[in-house]
């Protein structure tokens, strides 16, 4: 297959040039003496990401799932009562994941396509009299339904409450590609991971902590030792770590914080907006519909699009894969067959989502589903056009 | 800029993952009592792309100027006449080069647009019955207009005149893209580059050269070292080279070679006529004209696609790069102003294509030329959708 | 620093150029249709490396220590009795790891510098008339200590003892260097990582399960999700992972095997054998001694040397680093400031060693260690030398 | 072959992990906007490294040969008397050279051995009162011979002669090594080429040039057109170039360049001599001569080892080659069989250094040639450990 495999599944994305190079690279001493005057500085740039003061990050060799475990299993113990809602695949397995390790899991579900319900949540908290609730959970960014969760409404509805519970947050596709506030919005563990906004291969959990879930970390009583809390902070703390670290991950992550930080966070989350919404345009010029029932639930890094009823969207991104070299995320679980998905987060620009708009329209086209050639392009293209942020950058 | 900046230029061509892989090496001993196992089957195997069954190839580290400058100095002399035709920037600089090495040359000036006058060339070679002119110039593919000419009929009028002088071919931009018959045409130098079809970076002057044109060189009188055929046939054939060759784009070469081969000649050619069609179809589509001034000129690796009158094509270019981190082909000399190109060769697929299209798309509408916004993107991806490759290849 | 900074560590090692190479790739998509077909065939050479028939190969995103994690937390259940020794920083780690994830640890305590003592579990397995021991625990190579152990003793003393626990084998620092057979060892679970043996970056852990342990892990009682192999077999079943897999290190890891078995497991063990019986000779050049008490338990893959009483080893580690740009091991837990050591695993050859040797040589003299410059260079010189396998293989 | 292939050939030099780092790229543009904002500063930059002020330096696609070609080309004239001497197979092809663009050559031969003949060339200049000799030709480091000249004694004779021929000089294997002053020492063209002291892949002629030899160049005779110096002047004045740059390179040489300033260039100078006295020592350690006949000709970058009579050293770098993966440089024409050479230039250190005299011994003793092992090895392990440059820059 000449020519380049076209990446648009909502992670791994797509490495920008700067960051392959420095993942290029012979194998280091990670007990080396000045190994920490590397990752002392990382550390403390990794939580600017997060926008977290106090506190600190661990970097974990897995992938996000990994560090959902490290949260849960560092923070409470079996039979904590926890509050949370599924909507899609990835807070459905973040359920999965809570009974698994024997919490007791208040689920509320919700129509796939919709995110946090803040007003159930407030109510439930509020009949929590006793506090038995230990941790309320919030999917930030659904991956599978392309859907964004309000963060700090589930603040203000704590706060309303009195509620003590801790909150934790599957920042996966969200942080590092749209505003994330840790301390502002008083999330106590935000989970995320090395292949999404932060444009590095997967393999690297990355989660924050407050201080105030450091101290609860104390009282855990869940068995665990790679993801151990104390190990790292003991080790990290020098500089290291207790066991061999994914250094090629960590130079990579170097780069990819000063990449961000060049552009400019802010920046960084008004291009995934603005690359975003053109995708959006696109959606309405087919005629389609996004998963995402509600335009305060659109993601910013990844949309869900409906098929019209009678058609496979698997079909879509099978035909779009061998046909056109363009992978496209596929509906997963309830909304397999019915939603795909495009993925537009991390290093992206506008004429790389046109790309994945023309391959997805063929795609569309090819299995019959009726819109016009072009249409999609057409529409995201105007609005590229009119909000071009080269002008605006100029202009301000 | 996040992403991807959009390579559309006819050259230096996108590189292919596994050839980049391949160049990100340690260096090596060019006089390794090994060396010779990798560039002996190297050489043979380039002749391949080349249809070239006797001669042999020589690899300058330079580039494709240089392999120019090694064709002539080596097989004519100063003050030999030649023929040659202009109608571009690159047969202009070719016509330049003659004229500074001191050739007689007899330039025949063809309007930008057309290809090799070949009727001409017959009058002229018929005139000339004292066998004055000692070659003929061919510029296969004109980079700047994106013009291809018919080699087989040039090589036609020299049978037809039973003229016995060498046969010179540009195809810088035309070798390992499209049909290229050195034997069957009779073909005595042919001169590429790395940076076109063979998918390298730029540095490597490739030149391919009959037994007759070798037989020729021992009796040129130029003064040269650096490119001396002489010095490359003693070393070469020992698998060495006179100075130290470019090794890392000799190894990317190896690689380059092994992907066209595993591809297959035939399909690359196949390949980069159907990604130009779609380029076509998009010109047709926005109601553009072609500089190519009749479809039998169409070049299938470059487009030079004409602004209408009243825009500059400078500004369409500029606004590509600018706006969209996309890099479009200026017009060059006579054409500034009037053309900008899309490259389509080396290592392309239809989505990257689509992406070149839809970015020019909106740089044309930005500089205010009144084109459909989508209409090129449609048109080129109908011809995709129903012209696909891969259904093809599952037919057959 | 200009040059290369010299990594003779027992892990990470020096990736080879071909992996290096094959890591250096663009993100791709863990759900595409042909994933599997990279996958499959990578499970199954990968179990080729253990001299694995039946049972299965898990590769996850973590280090060695989360392979650790996930053998014990599949197949045993808390309160579980085992069978461990310790003999060094490694195998301490392990007997940690056991009794923070509730075990009933039965540990034997061996002088750091010997292996496993087989007689000593011999007896405890032969008194052990109840089966109350679910499982016993060997460290193959201790990376701490430079000691290997023979597995196959042990497996016969379960076998003569007729005991059915489970046999655990630590393989982080043996696995792809020294020999490994798990089918005729009867080894159960067999723990490694990717940076060592496998020549890759951290973040690879890799476990290979006997069918019998895949048996016994239905009915294991711990709670875990990540390390689950439940989740793992299904999805690796169809080629794909439960969540996002480390695609580059995978990648990496294709060619880390194709390299492998070009060379012939047989041929790697014997060039480690080779290698590192150059470095004893250097030791015994120096006139010093290793930690590994006897020549039985001599370790192919990392040579811990004894430094003089007096002097501290860390000062050895530190200026070979800061003076001469070498990582070598530092002593760790109770030999710290005892032994220094030299990784020789990987891919390695004789000079890259006697540069170590070399560099150590210069470093202990700094700190006033009385060793004569160039013995154990000159004494591994000759060894390599008068052993060269380069003749060997002509002769074979 | 496992581990690594060890390169102590005099070019290509070992590349840095920055530079490698960054020559791993997607192609670019050479004609963009913004590409002179990358070879604007990097040609500045570049006058650096030979300490130009004024005038200018050229980058072809091209190796050190075709530099050379260049420099004589675009200022001297067909049937130009220049002065040389030849005492090494680069002086000598550099003398074949001459002969054979056309200049009259007065050539004067030494032995082997020794540098530039300063006394004979005074008296040749002084001679010269009709001002004939339009060049004076110095071979600044002969790479075959492993002899360093002194450039200022020359331009000292030519200024005692009020001579105003223009003074070439080779820094091929100098230039960025050792000490160079183009200002200073009144040098009018310097050739160099990528592979050496740049630490690049071959590919990248460069040449340095006076304003006097510019002013030169306009009366130039040479026919030429690749590599003439107003075509470079024309585009370089405005970022560009006038065929294809090889832009990886200049990628790769902005990094080169970068991390030589950021050691310094003095530093960068006293560590190739610190390295070379080192393997100098080793030499005597060995009981063998330097081909370089006196201590004043000795090169920081290369040294040539004689082999005792009755030995060949080609089987000392065959052997060393096939048994050792360590590639030395041969003898080349009149002491090919006489001498070996280190090469010991560019991006190496004392570890590195100590690795190929480690190998070389071996395979001398492999030969029979009677020297003690280790001999070497501690010698200059000695020399590098008293005269450490880290305490020296610590102690700075």
């Amino acid at each position: 297959m000449a020519g380049t495999t076209h990446l648009f599944i909502p992670g791994p994305t797509n490495i920008p040039e700067n960051v392959r190079q420095s993942m290029n690279l012979a194998m280091e001493d990670m007990r080396a003496p000045d190994f920490p005057e590397f990752t002392l500085p990382l550390f403390e740039d990794l939580k600017k990401v997060f926008s977290l003061t106090d506190g600190r990050v661990f970097l974990f060799p897995s992938s996000g799932t990994g560090a959902w475990e490290a949260a849960i299993t560092n923070v409470l113990s079996p039979g904590d009562r926890v509050l949370i809602s599924r909507f899609g695949q990835f807070s459905h397995l973040w359920v999965d994941m809570c009974e698994r390790l024997g919490l007791d899991v208040d689920v509320i579900d919700v129509p796939w396509g919709e995110g946090v319900p803040v007003r159930e949540y407030a109510k439930r908290l509020a009949a929590d009299t006793e506090g038995k609730i230990k941790a309320v959970f919030a999917c930030h960014n659904e991956t599978a339904t392309g859907v964004c969760s309000d963060i700090a409404e589930i603040r203000a509805v704590l706060d309303e409450a009195y509620h003590p519970a801790l909150l934790f947050v599957d920042g996966v596709s969200s942080v590092a590609s749209v505003d994330f506030r840790m301390d502002e919005w008083g999330v106590d563990l935000a989970v995320s991971g090395s292949q999404k906004g932060f444009m590095l291969p997967a393999g690297l959990g990355i989660l924050a902590v407050s201080q105030k879930a450091l101290d609860a970390s104390k009282f855990s009583q869940y068995r665990k030792c790679y993801f151990d809390f104390a190990d790292m902070i003991a080790t990290n703390d020098q500089g290291y770590f207790p066991y061999t670290p994914a250094t090629q991950l960590l130079r990579g992550l170097r780069t990819s914080l000063d990449t961000l930080f060049a552009e400019g966070l802010g920046n960084v989350y008004a291009r995934h907006n603005h690359i975003a919404e053109g995708v959006r345009q696109a959606v309405q010029g087919w005629g389609l519909e996004l998963c995402a029932a509600d335009p305060k639930w659109y993601s910013d890094t990844v949309s869900a699009i409906c098929v019209p009823d009678g058609f496979d969207s698997a079909n879509v991104v099978k035909t779009a894969y061998h046909r056109y070299q363009l992978s496209l995320g596929v509906g997963l679980s309830k909304v397999a067959g019915k939603v795909f998905r495009i993925g537009h987060l991390g290093s992206t620009n506008e004429v790389m989502v046109l790309a994945a708009i023309a391959g997805a329209e063929m795609a569309m086209r090819d299995v019959g589903i009726p819109i016009e050639a072009g249409s999609g392009v057409a529409a995201a293209q105007e609005f590229y056009r009119l909000n071009n942020r080269i002008e605006l950058a100029r202009a301000s």
